[in-house]
């Protein structure tokens, strides 16, 4: 084991310096304005949760967990998503099973990295939760929630990527006969690897019927001509019961005059197992990442004994950042010099400034190495040096 | 090993329920807000940093830390307090020993706790940190801006006891002549056991003198009067140096126009075993721990390779809150519920009433179980249900 240098942070771990924060705070405080006027109510859970209970319901995989043991033995785990804790407390304590409850969150979540110059090990997600409705008014209002959020955080062009998880399992079960065939299938779709999967398509002994509609399959994208080509590729019920599904969502983006930042993708599949039905991706601009998802997870409260549907979104702030570009210059700071004598002038101009909400360092004089870097490091410096009025 | 129940949280783990997030969200915010007005920069620093660097030079018991291991077989903690992180990252990047730095934070720290039912083991602190300035000006603004952060918020009454640990240990020294004695007379201090204190100075083998010199110590609480009487109680040199800074202190605090908020109390020490002068407690009303506390840190900085005074501050929102009382009730949210014939209406109508500001509900009728729980769970509901107009 290295000697660790002084300054260094665990793999993934990183600070935010000011700009940065505020920027982050800016953006938060926008995107929790919005959720709060669609009626959804903030919780927080705590960091830590058991992996018997959260971990293991969370569909973060193993080797992604923060772990650690308590003093009774237990393994803890650091919360890898948001999803599986409000499903926990959901449970527990605030769903009535009456009228549907709409949660919300910003947290900081954790999934270990493997690697150094990757991705963050820590990073936040604003979201929200609608649990016990299972209509796709539900689907719908997450989509045009997640689309009024992100353009009050300022973001500007972005689309989403809707498709069904329904759907493709349906396709992929009738084509392939059984659940390990058609996971094996699904998983060039996680990693979006359609040349694998391809030739993976190409391999097995398949008729050409069949190999060509799992071939059609990839052209699932574009507008709402998508779900007339898709029905051509199902023979019956539940694959058509998805289309279905999809086709009021459209209609239903449609009222809320948002269907023109949406296209189907019926390829999206998500690296959260947890998914059943309707489910989105967000993306913005060149940045190959998405910077939100959500969909529908109706068995996930059955892991906390209840029964009933759910569906959510999350954005992660530090790629909605990213996207947005340039931050904002940070507020001008006043730095008020003073030596002994004018303290009690110095701290009345600093109290009425601040009324004025300005923000005013009040300095010491006597602390200052170098008087050039107070210009530099702020708008303004005022000196109240000396006896008064001899400035 | 027990199993566990699928609801259960971690040792000293809790939820934050709407009502409650909503009331630290709005506490919160006042003092941040008022920390930039007095030109502190907010940063964030991650929530696992190395034992090696961070988790050996937070003042926190080893027993206090959670601990977990990374894949290079390296020890991580969970931050304990935001104090060390910070001088981590101003010895190692911000600080550029020209001009004073002035950091702000507000985070979740996590201490392991021993027992159910007991204390937090995740709780928030805001705080601020002064690097940079060995000046009684800068102790003189942490206090006043302690309490003009705690104004901010609302909170009154309250009172900050105020102390110097130098003051302490010169005393201590200059009678039980080595630090070891000096440190056992000073744990009853850390855990405001007079009672043993008195005990423990009659069963030293002292003088009559300073015996009563030691017991008389314990008085040292009140007004500025109480510097005088300490200065009988010391014969020379950093002694007294520590209450010519008190003295400074004072007038600071009085031109401040605060001085009726604060008390001298000499017999304050902290676990915190960093502090090496002025340091202080907060408290309100009749709830008998601090809600906050700050002090002198000259020495940290150290273990991060820059020798330079520092001083800061830092709230517990949680004991805060507590404080505060009551809570604000929520804002109230209306609910709209629709059938799919009017949905557009009602999308439209949410939309109008959101950007009035308004907390609006979209809630498809069909999902709701039970009517008469919306009217119990919402102060409006509007109908907007069947074909236009025949509501």
């Amino acid at each position: 084991m290295s000697r660790l240098f002084m300054f260094e942070k665990p793999l993934g771990m990183r600070d935010t310096l000011p700009e940065l924060h505020d920027a982050k705070e800016s953006v938060r405080s926008s995107i929790e304005m919005e959720m709060k006027r669609w009626g959804f109510q903030f919780i927080e859970t705590p960091a830590l949760e058991y992996y018997e209970t959260v971990g293991m319901a969370s569909a973060i995989q193993d080797q992604q967990l923060f772990k650690l043991l308590d003093q009774q033995g237990h393994t803890l785990v650091l919360r890898p998503d948001m999803t599986a804790p409000i499903a926990r407390i959901a449970a527990s304590k605030l769903y009535k099973e009456q009228i549907p409850l709409r949660l919300a969150y910003s947290a900081n979540v954790y999934r270990a990295q493997q690697r150094e110059g990757g991705r963050p090990a820590e990073f936040e997600q604003i979201g929200v939760e609608c649990i016990g409705d299972d209509s796709v008014s539900a689907d719908g209002e997450m989509i045009a929630l997640a689309i009024s959020s992100l353009k009050k955080a300022g973001l500007e062009p972005f689309q989403l990527s809707v498709g069904h998880v329904g759907f493709v399992n349906e396709l992929f079960l009738q084509i392939l006969g059984n659940e390990e065939r058609a996971r094996e299938l699904t998983k060039f779709l996680y990693e979006k690897n359609y040349v694998g999967y391809r030739e993976h398509v190409h391999s097995l002994p398949l008729s050409s019927i069949d190999s060509q509609r799992l071939l059609a399959f990839l052209d699932l994208r574009g507008g709402p001509e998508v779900i007339g080509k898709a029905l051509e590729l199902v023979e019956n019920g539940k694959g058509r019961d998805a289309l279905d599904e999809l086709k009021i969502l459209w209609e239903i983006i449609e009222d809320f005059g948002e269907s023109s930042r949406i296209k189907f993708d019926l390829t999206i599949v998500s690296h959260m197992s947890y998914y059943t039905g309707i489910l989105f991706e967000v993306y913005a601009g060149m940045i190959g990442f998405a910077i939100g998802n959500g969909g529908r997870y109706d068995k996930l409260l059955e892991k906390f004994g209840k029964t009933t549907g759910a569906t959510g979104f999350a954005i992660r702030l530090d790629r909605l950042l990213e996207s947005l570009g340039d931050l904002e210059p940070p507020e001008p700071v006043t730095c008020i010099l003073f030596s002994p004598e004018r303290r009690k002038e110095a701290y009345q101009m600093a109290a009425e400034k601040r009324e004025n909400h300005e923000r005013i360092v009040l300095q010491d004089i006597r602390a200052v190495r170098n008087l050039d870097a107070c210009s530099d490091a702020f708008a303004n410096v005022v000196f109240l040096v000396g006896k008064e009025g001899t400035q």
